[in-house]
């Protein structure tokens, strides 16, 4: 596996990859749901490159950039062992030299849900994928649905810049309780981890409330809400029921037919920020 | 020589041309300055695609979009004359269908000068041309230097967000009289044409003083303004010495090695609004 950390030294490798191109990028501090990205890689393309970045251009000047997890040799070590090719590996200055100032916005998506309490993250997203998509050239991308935001953003900028490739979601990957895997559970002392299930907990309530006929669009996030006010370490940030697409929040929930809604939320638990979602069809 | 007016048709033509590619985006209604491209383009590739495309996006709501001169037969028999293989002439509502809300931005750059006095042009030009680029995947990228703040804001949008590709600028292509080469000198009537002189000749005007060694940065625009005011067709909207590559308006002229001066301008003449621009190294 090669490890490459300038982008001429990606371009050179990226030349010798003939046939078609899987790309896996990743902030590293790496978990299961990263290794279903790149298994999924590995399974439907003839070459497999994964990035390591994190990156600084959408984290808020107070979020955790600074202390983001990073364990560099584990990462590589177990893209390894899921047979990826090639790990581009760039220190900041390489993907931001000095003067750096051009951007890509996707407009109204990113101002929503994540974007309204991280504003500028989506930016920072749009930016750095843009840059590692013309670096790396795949012919698939794959990204996890738990950050189904940036699942929806990447696409319509994807589509809209006529990006010549395809984007393809991996469903969410949970630990056995029901915790979506993300690399900031880590930031979780083990009363939090207790706590932190009560997202999961709460959009089990919404597929359950859906499930049973619910369709008061304001009756299922009210449920939600209430549920994770009893959890005292949880401080909840915001509860969302919108079109999985538009991203519109719902006034009323939509009849068969009229497209699938996402639920989604963030909470602190303690000081750690956690997102969570899933799609009800 | 192919035609193609969708994204999917340009692909799959793109596809078929193995070996480099030029490329040589244009608004149309062409003029030798677009043929000094074309035939660069042509001299240095296997294959050469020509895009027509008057993108409305870079024009202001008060601007010339809907009466820019177009003329397609004559610019297909012009392309194909220069031995282009394939032209992209997509119409609107393929480049930007309803939705598109994805836009490349290049801050800072965008907004001297003609950003200045169009706002939102950059953006709009940014935009078109990586999706372009995306489209068409040229190895280079054909520009005139006419437009010299384009030049800069794409090279800058090409090394910022890793574009795979080089920017080939291309000397203006001027009448004999001096008169810069564009498709918006058709509006001009007999006297309007005689008047609009008065660019070329205030750019002279500044490459004397400059070659005289004239280095106090104020007196240059000031007699370039002072000629234009002689004009009575003429109205100025500005005139600028800066710095070639920041744009940022000089304070005091470099000195040797301290990099190229851009002096530029831009002058009504009647309600045609024409640019023009010289280095002076």
């Amino acid at each position: 596996m090669k490890v490459l950390e300038s982008v001429a030294a990606m371009r050179v490798a990226r030349q010798a990859m003939a046939g078609s191109m899987g790309f896996v990028p990743t902030m590293g501090y790496l978990h299961e749901g990263h290794m279903a990205l790149a298994r999924r890689a590995r399974a439907e393309n003839e070459h497999v490159v994964a990035s390591i970045f994190v990156n600084p251009t959408q984290f808020g000047p107070h979020e955790d950039f600074e202390r983001y997890p990073r364990n560099q040799e584990r990462d590589l070590a177990m893209l390894q062992k899921e047979g990826v090719d090639a790990v581009f590996l760039p220190p900041v200055v390489e993907m931001y030299p000095s003067g750096s100032c051009t951007y890509v916005t996707v407009e109204g998506l990113s101002q929503k849900l994540e974007g309204a309490s991280r504003p500028g993250h989506f930016r920072g997203v749009a930016t750095v994928v843009a840059k590692l998509f013309n670096i790396v050239q795949p012919a698939r991308a794959y990204f996890g649905q738990k950050d189904a935001q940036q699942v929806v953003i990447i696409k319509k900028m994807a589509a809209d810049l006529d990006m010549n490739l395809e984007i393809v979601v991996c469903p969410t990957v949970r630990e056995p309780d029901g915790l979506a895997m993300s690399s900031r559970n880590v930031y979780l002392n083990p009363a939090e981890r207790r706590a932190a299930l009560v997202l999961w907990q709460a959009l089990c309530l919404a597929r359950e409330m859906w499930q049973k006929g619910e369709r008061r669009a304001e009756v299922i996030p009210k449920a939600m809400r209430e549920l994770i006010q009893k959890e005292p370490l949880a401080r909840l940030d915001y509860v969302s029921l919108a079109h999985s697409q538009t991203l519109e929040e719902l006034e009323s929930i939509p009849k068969e037919g009229e497209g699938s809604v996402l639920a989604s939320l963030a909470v602190y638990i303690g000081k750690t920020r956690l997102i969570d979602n899933i799609v009800l069809e």
